[in-house]
């Protein structure tokens, strides 16, 4: 079982101690100040922290500030609810969408095929559900969405760009796998050069939000990038998001840890009353020592979620000074939860025959 | 350098020594004369133990018996000028299109991209040519062509298949190779299965004419198409044609060694005169001695394309007996070669414009 990762500080450009390795070995840089200051538009993932690493990510701050045409990749593996952790990576879509970004959203049944043997005819269905949660986030409908088994540019492109790429290099990817997850692999090198095929105008750059852990795949990637004399594509690096007891990623295998945007309001409340929080084993004692936001789910949830800084910012501090008990804290961010998901409830509702209509394409 | 392996006595059934370890390791069964009988038409490639080999070949002439539908699948990789050992390939299509097979015929041109490092735009062009010589020998211009690249179900197909393979199933058939060639037969496999589609009427009867040394991919087809629920594929095994110069199989690799259809009647002469014979050190020798057709490129040129049996069978006979030289028989020989391909070059000719169309589709 892993151990609770230690929350950053908001507002920390201080990067886990155990990332370093992994990103100066890669040649992944900072989410510095002097590029995040070259942004027209501020986010509160790159204001605290939670965006903390990037490769190339200056070409996309360049192509911003000029206003020349760049993309911005992601994709689905359709294999349940979105939750909490996924809308983070819509959360960085949008923004980017926002800042002048073409959005490109792949539907991987290919890859769902090999990792959940999963029909292409049921993530079809699944992803109905998935893409009516990512319109309602804000994403744009006239976005590029696609299914990779669809996609024939990336099915070609699979095959041709397997040339000189040996099993070694794929095993450092996902380690010894069948040829099932090799193939996977190829397609979605398929999928983030995409933006950059003839059919869509040819080279650009392109950004695609992830976590460190994908980060072998945009290696890969951008080996063959090079060989096709395409614009290496960028990356940005998020913090992972916890699942509510604090193990690990919040993820699909663990329901009851992940909160998801279809859930009703019973439901928040109760899983956010199970979270594993920061607090004392008293309010006599938390109330004269403080509690620990760092090491708490719920305040995870605020700090992910909560647009305002101040309300962030201060919520942190009254915890450590033990000024709020963890009653009240989770009181207010299941209220502040519960406001979000009714409002995008009723938005998703609405795009649910929208994202059929895209689907059935 | 590979020795000359013997080339059996005409109407023999014998199989070389080398292949029966293999034959009854993995399941091949000999050609044997209760099945050939079955067939309502004789090939001189069976009644000359030139195809020596099958497995669930019964299940083919079962569909010719009933005249039910059967598929024959083949395919190029177009990287040269079509030889005399790509024409004994299309002989046994001809062959079995005429006995009802509904033929496919596939341009590799994936394989050609990761084997021969050759542009699909240049396979494209160069398989017109090759296309023409097998329109010229008798494919029915109604067969099904395709370039890999262009076939949609392939392309999904090859990433679906690669469930529940891995690498050490690749590294069976190709050895250690880079992805490019694991991905190359991932694809074959939607080649061989391809007639079987829900597009071409669902799970048929299928067989492909190929050498041993191709069985490594029938075997991985076969495993797939039992996952599939497809009829397992059957196959055909044909001893290869020799070099001229006796050594290994006839290939684009040793140029001066390979006898193509484009050749015209000087050429032919050249290179059959240079051939390797089974000749004795002199003509006394000879005449006193005999020759051993069985070593002799000349002869297997003979043995391979002189439909009339008596022909071959003479000239193994004098051959042996010493009552004719290699001058006499070499002259004879690129004679019979060369009014074939007089005959072959014209009709050829007519099918360039119908091959060009075909690939342009």
């Amino acid at each position: 079982m892993n151990m609770v990762k230690p929350i950053l500080d908001p507002w920390s450009s201080e990067v886990p101690s155990d990332y370093e390795a992994t990103m100066k070995a890669f040649g992944i840089g900072k989410m510095d100040d002097d590029l995040i200051k070259r942004l027209p538009v501020s986010h509160h993932f790159l204001r605290r922290g939670i965006v903390f690493a990037q490769r190339d990510f200056g070409r996309i701050v360049t192509a911003i500030e000029s206003k020349k045409e760049f993309a911005v990749l992601t994709g689905i593996k359709p294999s349940g609810i979105y939750h909490f952790g996924s809308k983070m990576v819509i959360d960085q879509v949008k923004y980017l969408q926002d800042l002048g970004g073409k959005v490109f959203f792949c539907v991987a049944d290919i890859e769902a095929f090999h990792a959940n043997q999963q029909s292409l005819e049921d993530s079809a269905k699944l992803a109905v559900d998935n893409l009516a949660d990512v319109l309602a986030l804000g994403i744009d409908e006239r976005s590029y969405f696609y299914k990779q088994s669809q996609e024939e540019t990336i099915k070609l492109n699979g095959y041709l760009y397997a040339r000189n790429v040996t099993v070694n290099m794929m095993k450092a990817i996902d380690g010894e796998q069948e040829m099932g997850h090799y193939v996977s692999a190829l397609a979605q090198v398929g999928d983030i050069l995409l933006p950059q095929q003839p059919k869509f105008g040819g080279p650009k750059p392109t950004v695609i939000p992830i976590g460190l852990d994908q980060d072998p795949h945009m290696r890969l990637t951008r080996d063959i990038a090079a060989k096709q004399r395409l614009i290496l594509p960028s990356s940005t690096y998020n913090k992972f998001m916890h699942s509510l007891g604090g193990q690990a990623k919040m993820s699909k295998s663990e329901p009851l840890g992940m909160l998801t945007l279809n859930d009703d309001e019973k439901t928040v409340k109760k899983k956010v009353n199970r979270a594993l929080t920061g607090g004392k084993e008293s309010v006599e004692v938390q109330k004269k020592e403080g509690a620990s936001p760092e090491k708490c789910m719920v305040y995870e949830l605020l700090l992910f979620n909560e647009l305002d800084d101040e309300v962030v910012k201060k919520r942190f501090d009254d915890c450590r000074a033990g000024k709020i008990m963890c009653g009240e804290c989770k009181a207010d961010v299941i209220e502040r939860l519960n406001r979000f998901l009714k409002q995008h409830q009723e938005k998703k509702k609405k795009m649910m025959p929208k994202a059929e209509k895209i689907l059935a394409r």
